[in-house]
């Protein structure tokens, strides 16, 4: 009798499922094993932990310089927003304020049972709503503010908490509560609005690409896709690696819409009073989850190194105590010396098993790892190996060309990341001559847009296939002067 | 018949009214002038302009880089927090979980009349409460992450917004809506507890006097005035101009009630489950008063340089259009040596005259203000005056020199505040020796603190004293070993 056939071994992933398996299930256990955040008791809100939080820190501080840099300041305005505002503006009701948080009472006390419940005599007269966006109520707000033309342009920008209440929340990508800073700006003219929420678009281009590695389509929403209220609503989506679009920043021409439901008057260079032009733009937590889903493989996230948390892990190898405050000291000093060169790093000196350690830190993704043991000290060398390619890049340096390098080490990983992702979504993005063609991309299970003429969304048909494989239209690339629409499948 | 006497001219001041005459009413004047901040159209709540938001932003980044130095990690949790919560600890509602905002809808929709009400549909099963402070819900996830002593101590802190609904609101002082950090610690022993207590408020105590120049008085809270849940509290408290305290910062060591309350439990070294000890500290918006109300003069805010949105300010003085362009640009130069100096600075370039510049300035408190017209640019200088001093700080130097003795300078002025502030406390505190002392104190409408033996709280009289004078006991110091206790009336 002839021995088995030897199983031909899976090949063995930090992370299972792996993203071919279940795309939705290994993003929550990528999340999971990189102790980045997780679900709330309060339903569909996350709590973000500090590996994930620091993600977030570093993208306020990279896109808030880039706003101050724009002349945009920040302030803040409260959270609760009256309903008498939201009643102003029908679209922007009909659109999102109606699935909020109401706070209802100012008291809670004890009732016959011993149960804590809102107290009745503390019902108000009015009831709130948990800020689901801004507008209205920083709208109401400039009306006071703004007397002449002399007082425009006026941009703010806030950097707050919403909440909108998700019947199907995802952590990171849609949640109740999330984080988010949002820009509302007045204009004397219509031009001067277009053109602020355009600039701004392109502002999150640039940071989506540069800070986050995230190569993304700008382009216009079609009317249908817009921001209730908005003239023009201007987006960047992004490709995940299931092929469905991430709209992972908003810049909306608010016309005068909101200018007339809160009555932003000014006096012109004429005399007369006129109502202002506004824009708002936003981007949230939810790029976090873009950034796993765009850059993540079956071991993990990968962190691009402007926004890790730290860029630089040091892990160090000991065989026995005998050597190990040695390799500690040699370890300390490197950090210090990362850390002087203008770099975040991290030195895991706990008890841990190496190996574990080493895991650890592929799971989380941080984009370079250096390990040090005895040899290596005895050498002055350090053994450092990228997260984005593995142990094809490992390589044993002498400390000195190590840190001459780091920059530049650093600066291609995240090139590489950007250029990989680019590379991605440039090889599933499909032209379509026909709703009859998108039904069969889609029929067939291909992963990825579809790319059409504008006209497309008249077709009668297209209704139909868009229901039948919950597409929408993202956006009306730039690139492509309008004349074509990205088709896909969102988050 | 004789010339009627010339009245005495009262000294003009650029608010009114003056502390003297009114220093509630001052106050209010001086944030309005200053443009820093306004009441919401949300009762109780308050809207940070640019240039009081911006003073929270340094606020944050000075104090955030203190406790990252301690090992502190940031996080984010839920702005929700489920009754069931706030029920488990009892000290803890009846302390303050009552007086906030409940959530009890997640919809809104149009009655019979047209007007968007709660939907009845949309009742919570649980209602929720806005976060008063997070004890609660940072316990309830801490019990699920520490498992062993290995993983303590675990420390984090979180940057946020707080409701509690306030009966008597005072911008910046107290308001319903605030922003604040607030730190959550667990630890292995008491000992390590109480330790981490005091040195964090140590650390608020080295940034109030370095970053806001305020000088307080730092000690322990009477049994009465703890944090509910706490077995002690820890306070920095500063004397306003008015001679009021203000309660700056408070750390509490929370001993083992939040880690009961929301079982937080580990496997100690000795193999056996121990209930963690708990601490946590806050810092809010309310220091932004604090500091208004310490070095605030009769023409508006001072601004601590460390603290100031911008330390520095430029005027260009313009006689006619010809000379214009010159001097603007050389104001332009000297903004760039100042920024490439390390210093915050702003120039101001609009059309407003200089005379209403200069006052604008004053009035919001630039710590110094550089004045450049034809003159100074001629003679390649620099006309500066601080505003801590005011007209007789005034002189005019060469650039090179300017730029060489800035930092000093500021540091000056920074080191003027906090003494000038300390020798105004010191000459406001009074040693009492009976309670009927302190009764003629504040009868006498006297301004300040008093100082008395701790046995004095014993006194049966006591009680009723406060009470006339709403006086309530502030701390007690630790630089007097907790034999003293201070006295005072407080925002």
């Amino acid at each position: 009798m002839s021995q088995p056939a030897a199983k031909a071994a899976a090949p063995k992933t930090a992370i299972s499922p792996t993203r071919d398996e279940d795309f939705p299930l290994w993003y929550q256990e990528v999340i999971k094993q990189a102790d980045m955040a997780e679900n709330a008791p309060v339903r569909g809100c996350m709590i973000i932990k500090p590996y994930g939080y620091a993600v977030w820190e570093n993208i306020q501080k990279h896109l808030d310089a880039r706003i101050k840099d724009n002349d945009v300041q920040n302030a803040y305005f409260p959270l609760l927003i009256p309903i008498e505002y939201l009643s102003k503006e029908a679209e922007h009701i009909d659109g999102f304020a109606k699935e909020c948080a109401v706070v209802t009472h100012h008291r809670l006390e004890k009732n016959a049972d011993g149960k804590l419940v809102p107290a009745p005599s503390a019902l108000l007269p009015e009831p709130f709503v948990i800020r689901p966006t801004s507008e209205t109520i920083i709208g109401e707000t400039l009306s006071g503010w703004i007397k002449s033309y002399r007082d425009l342009p006026y941009k703010l920008n806030q950097w707050c908490n919403v909440m909108r209440w998700e019947l199907r929340p995802r952590i990171f990508l849609r949640t109740t509560e999330f984080l988010w800073q949002e820009g509302h700006n007045c204009f004397e003219t219509a031009d001067e609005a277009r053109a602020d929420s355009l600039k701004m678009l392109d502002v999150y281009r640039e940071f989506m690409e540069n800070c986050l590695a995230l190569p993304v389509f700008a382009g216009e929403k079609t009317a249908d896709e817009r921001f209730p209220g908005a003239i023009a609503t201007y987006t960047v989506e992004a490709m995940m690696q299931d092929g469905k679009a991430l709209q992972a920043g908003t810049s909306h021409d608010l016309g005068q819409t909101f200018s007339k439901s809160a009555n932003i008057k000014f006096q012109g260079r004429d005399g007369k009073e006129h109502f202002a032009h506004t824009t708002s733009w936003g981007v949230s937590t939810r790029t976090i989850g873009g950034l796993i889903m765009t850059h993540g493989d079956d071991d993990g996230v990968i962190m691009p190194p402007v926004v890790a948390p730290y860029p630089v892990v040091i892990v160090p190898f000991i065989r026995d105590d005998a050597g190990k405050s040695a390799v500690f000291e040699y370890c300390q000093k490197l950090a210090a010396q990362i850390k002087s060169a203008g770099f975040r790093v991290h030195l895991d000196l706990t008890e841990e098993r190496s190996g574990n350690k080493i895991w650890k830190y592929v799971k989380s993704g941080v984009p370079l790892r250096v390990e040090v043991g005895e040899k290596e000290m005895a050498a002055g060398q350090v053994t450092h190996t990228r997260r984005d390619i593995g142990k094809d890049s490992k390589q044993t340096v002498p400390v000195a060309q190590f840190l001459a390098e780091l920059p530049e080490l650093l600066q291609s990983i995240q090139d590489g990341l950007l250029a990989r992702a680019t590379k991605f979504r440039d090889a599933h993005v499909f032209d379509v001559k026909s709703v009859a063609e998108i039904a069969e991309f889609y029929r067939a299970e291909k992963m990825g847009f579809v790319r059409a003429d504008t006209a497309i969304l008249n077709d009668p048909k297209f209704a139909e296939v868009r229901k039948e494989f919950s597409l929408s239209p993202r956006c009306m690339p730039f690139a492509d002067n309008g004349q074509k629409v990205l088709i896909a499948r969102s988050y």
